[in-house]
This record gives C-alpha cells, sequence and structure tokens, in this order.
C-alpha cells in the first residue's frame, strides 16, 4: 500500500507554520523567511528551482526525502497562490513557475474548480473540491503505487492528521516565537499516540521530528 | 548583577507548559506526567526528592543547572497549591512536602497574602501581591547576590518574559500535542530576538533550548 507522506513542515514553538497576510510577495505573510531559512540553504532546496549547489549535510540529508518515490501531490489552494475566492485571473498559474519542482500530478484543493494545468517537466494541476478522503483516492490513482505527498500548507496538513491519513510526517520545529498565523496542532491533541517519533537538532538550530508508522 | 533564569520548563508541541484541569492529584491536569517524564528519571530529581539515585546523562547534566548559583525563587500560586480564591486551609503546606526542595526563600504570587511560612531545609515561603518587578526587586534582596529563579507555571514564566526580565530561559520541548491547557508563548512574537539560542535533542527524544544572554 502506498504512503502518505509529508515533508519539510517547517512550525515555530508557538505551533505556526505559516504567518499572518499572506500575499503575492510574502507567501509565509509575516513569518517572512524565517521558518524556511534552514532549507533554503540546502541542496535539496536550491536544485529544485534550478540554481547552483546549496549546502549539503544533515538538514539537506533530511529534506531530500521530500522527493523519492512521491507519485503525487496534493496540496492547499494558498500553496498554489494567495487569491481568495472565484478565480480572477486564469493567466497566472501559480508560485511554482513554467517549470515546477513537483514532477508529477498535483491535486489543488480548492471550493473553485477550474481546468487542469499541464506545466513543463511533468507537473500538471488538478482543481478539485474534495473532503481528505476523495483527494486522496483520486491522488492515489494517479500515483500509481507510488506514495503521495500532502504538501501543506498548515490547514490541509492538519485535516488530513485528523482524518488519520498520514503514515510519514515531518516537521521542523524552529526556535522562533511567530504568536500569530496558521496554527498546526489545533484539534490534533494526543497524535502522538499513532506514532513512533524520532527528533534531532541540527547545527542549524532546527529540531527535525519525523512521526511515522 | 545577578540574572534571572528559568529552568526545565517543559513545554508540548502545541505550546502547553500545563495542562487542563489541575487538581491535588493532578499537578499537571491532564497532562499528568506526559511534561515531564524525561526529568523524573534523572538523578537531579531524585535527590530533589530524598529518592535513590536516578540516571546521570545529558538530560541529568542541563537539568542540573537548576540549583547551583540561585538564591530565591519566584512562583506563581498554583505552583503552590491547587487552591484559587480565599485559602481555605491554611494547615496544608503546599506540595512541597516538610522540607521542599528549594532550601532558598520563595515568593508565591498571590492576590490573597498569608503569613510565611518556614520549612525545614532553608525554605521560607513568603506570599506577596505584587508585579513581576516589585516581586524581582523583593525576591533580589532575599537573594543576597545570587540569582533568580523563576519557577513556574507557564503564566508566571510568560509574565516575566513579556516584562522582559529573565536572562536565561530553559525550555524544553516535549514531543506531544496537549491541545489545552495553558500556553507559554502567548504575546511573547518575537521573543527570540531578544537571546541567542541553542538547541539539542537529547536521547529521550526531548528537546532543550536554552534562551540566554
Amino acid at each position: 500500500m502506498s504512503r502518505v507522506r509529508v515533508h519539510n513542515l517547517a512550525v515555530s514553538l508557538d505551533g505556526f507554520a505559516t504567518g499572518e497576510g499572506q500575499s503575492l510577495e510574502d507567501p509565509f505573510g509575516h513569518a517572512g523567511q524565517r521558518l524556511m531559512q534552514w532549507f533554503l540553504a540546502t541542496n535539496s532546496f536550491q536544485s529544485m528551482h534550478g540554481a547552483g549547489s546549496g549546502r549539503t549535510g544533515i538538514d539537506d540529508a533530511i529534506a531530500s526525502q521530500w522527493a523519492p518515490g512521491i507519485g503525487a501531490e496534493i496540496m492547499g489552494r494558498n500553496k498554489f497562490g494567495p487569491q481568495r475566492g472565484p478565480w480572477q485571473d486564469h493567466e497566472w498559474k501559480g508560485w511554482w513557475g513554467d517549470e515546477p519542482p513537483f514532477h508529477t500530478p498535483v491535486f489543488v484543493l480548492t471550493h473553485h474548480p477550474r481546468p487542469s494545468l499541464e506545466m513543463a517537466g511533468g507537473t500538471t494541476f488538478h482543481f478539485i473540491d474534495a473532503a481528505p478522503e476523495e483527494a486522496l483516492r483520486q491522488a492515489r490513482e494517479a500515483a500509481n503505487g507510488l506514495d503521495v505527498r500532502i504538501g501543506g500548507g498548515p490547514r490541509t496538513v492538519r485535516q488530513f492528521l485528523a482524518a488519520d491519513l498520514v503514515d510519514h510526517l515531518h516537521v521542523v520545529v524552529v526556535p522562533i516565537v511567530l504568536g500569530r498565523g496558521e496554527r498546526l496542532w489545533d484539534g490534533l491533541e494526543g497524535l502522538e499516540e499513532r506514532f513512533e517519533i524520532e527528533s534531532t537538532t541540527t547545527p542549524s538550530g532546527v529540531t527535525h521530528l519525523v512521526f511515522s508508522r
């Protein structure tokens, strides 16, 4: 059975996985780059975006687990772009550029479906209005036996965790206090009982937690 | 200048430093012993309560920093006991037994002052109705040049952090999701900017964070 995986999801000490006030310029709102600083430096991130080689090391080794074995991604609409409500601009094709780093089908959860977008490099965005179970059914079918990644944001990951659909959860605790934004852990009391948990702090100062089962 | 220190303050992934429903039997409410499991096993904890020797190791080494150099403690009333409102029972002398492990003056913050309690072993509880600055002034005087520990609970620590009175903060992130209780980080957005931060995960699975300046 293919697994459902979450990778590289950064969260502040107070449990926020994104800040307040998302916009085109600030995908993480007032958090800016603070949650993802550890990741931006890695080779995994740099090569995702076609840049020169980034740092290899422990953060990179853990971050690199993001891609192998994944056949499809499910993401919330706010990971595709900052728009809310009905789509105003069908020409804008998301934050991810002409050749998005996913290279698989990507199911974007939205109450406002629109035609699929086939991008260069194997990524196709499908826009679906579906509950977690149904979205996962579609993603599994598209993944062709490979694993499905829940790509975020926090609300989407939380929904899949609440529905007990996640088998592997990689969370990165960043030692900052964001104060406001979107909380990851709400409604997930006792989550730890469903998983084996490993944790390690890396020299960048973040703590990687892996929940698996 | 003597420093103001916080030690061994455990917090869940969702930022709760104690659970809901504190009672005489459950000082941490529904959290039970889950936040302090890493600590109960240590030699530092065991010898605090006169028991046989506990485990030595990294958790113990870090936990043992609690005592040296401390001349007084400030604690919230709920660390003394679970009562709310006017004191009903002056005979009950708190959770800490006949010989509390503090061995210094301890200032208990309460809106209901009562006579001081001199206990065996050098601990005297003083009950004061004071804002953080004034409580610290009194504790510093009593500490005679040594450091002052803010002993908890979370609301008390949060007040001293908000007033920017803390120089050393040791927090232990325990990989559990409590869901409810008393939050440590509320109102402390950007706290990390005031400190140098070190972090390390230990084999027990918790992550120790030290904020210092």
